[in-house]
């Protein structure tokens, strides 16, 4: 936790008092005392620190913090994802891995290779993923929740949603082991939007590659090497921010 | 598994029989039937195929392949890693990951923000990382075992090991938050090798900084945002790699 972040409603006077996870990090993680600064951040809003104010051990255990906010995170890149559901215990990682990484928006679809029991999961139908949203954004020090939308109809998704964002991307980009091109040869979208689509263990289906090449992404390779989803996200991601910043 | 991996000495006259996780793996999750074509790989040697000649579905499980080989695995990319030991956990599947990205050597090595303990887990004292190095293998479809080293002491590292391989490497990079160089403005080794180093949890000390830059290692940033070691692993990996390839 590089950051402890609070919702704007929990600071009152620049005062705030923090409990629960947030409490316990700071009392028994760091072991921070009365008087130290601390990284500090609004939801979806500015950076700044905090002040130890009073420190109540006892359960529960509160922290008092005054705190000054300063600064806007930094931009990310113009990179959002379009990603088949993977299992829900990589699923997890990968929404704390994005978030830290730093994407706007994550578009999660169904696809023929994904169980559909994977729907079924607490992180989907209970919200479950907002809680490694939250981790990922304490790990990277930043504020802003990233949008995860679910897309349970590969179809729709394709012929209802993508028409109404593709205009926000100068390039949409589809990772698949047989394509021709390699990535550094597919890339021209230089400091502009792109949409990345990466698909489920064992691959997007023959049908699902059609339709994305006919409705406007790109297939590029990273190699012969098969990744899991979970690597393959972050090396992906990594790769295209560079080749984005130029 | 993309891959059964066999020992040599499991082969003889072009016959070789499986038991254990890959006849299960055969059986339970590929749901094989004799005749059928599998890829198959001799550990450090040629990559080919097996056709199922028997299955005993019995316990033990084990399965017959008489098998062709053909071809050596592609070259990966001349990156080796000094990593900072992470948890054993974390560790773990770093192992994978990197096994599976492709990498030829990785040092291990001890710095002053790794836990003392780490070094007393079984996946250290009992080799117990070959078994992810295997996976990784198994994941990424190839066959060479990639040589993990551990050093206990920081210090007998960079005094004695460092100047043995120095010369391997056109370029020795170390990740840092704090450096103003970012990885495209500081790389210059295209095409030669790279020996890319990453700190613990927390980071590198100041001294430990220190002694790699006077020993031939430069710094560079990958941004402001501070990503888990894992993430890290892979971001970084698949940057230089890009890098490399021009």
């Amino acid at each position: 936790m590089n950051i402890i972040l609070l919702e704007n409603k929990e600071i009152q006077n620049n005062r705030a008092t923090v409990d629960g996870r947030r409490a316990e990090h700071i009392v028994k993680v760091l072991r921070s005392r009365i008087g130290e600064r601390l990284t500090v951040g609004i939801i979806n809003g500015k950076i700044g620190y905090g002040i130890i104010k009073e420190i109540h051990t006892r359960q529960p255990v509160r922290v008092h913090l005054q705190v000054f906010m300063e600064r806007f995170p930094e931009p990310v890149p113009p990179i959002d994802m379009m990603l088949a559901l993977p299992r829900p215990i990589v699923f997890k990682r990968i929404v704390s891995q994005l978030t830290a990484l730093g994407v706007n928006r994550v578009y999660v679809v169904n696809a023929s290779k994904v169980e559909k029991s994977y729907w079924e999961s607490s992180v989907i139908v209970e919200d479950g993923w907002k809680r490694f949203v939250t981790e990922g954004l304490e790990q990277a020090v930043d504020t802003r929740m990233v949008d995860f939308s679910f897309f349970r109809g590969f179809k729709p998704f394709i012929n209802r949603m993508l028409p109404e964002i593709r205009n926000n991307y100068d390039q949409m980009l589809v990772a698949h082991p047989d394509s021709f091109k390699r990535l550094p040869d597919r890339f021209r979208a230089s400091g502009g939007g792109v949409l990345l689509a990466i698909g489920p263990e064992g691959g997007w289906s023959d049908y699902e590659m059609e339709q994305m090449l006919t409705n406007g992404f790109e297939d590029f390779t990273l190699g012969p090497r098969i990744l899991r989803v979970e690597t393959a996200v972050t090396a992906i991601y990594s790769a295209v921010s560079l080749l984005q910043a130029g």
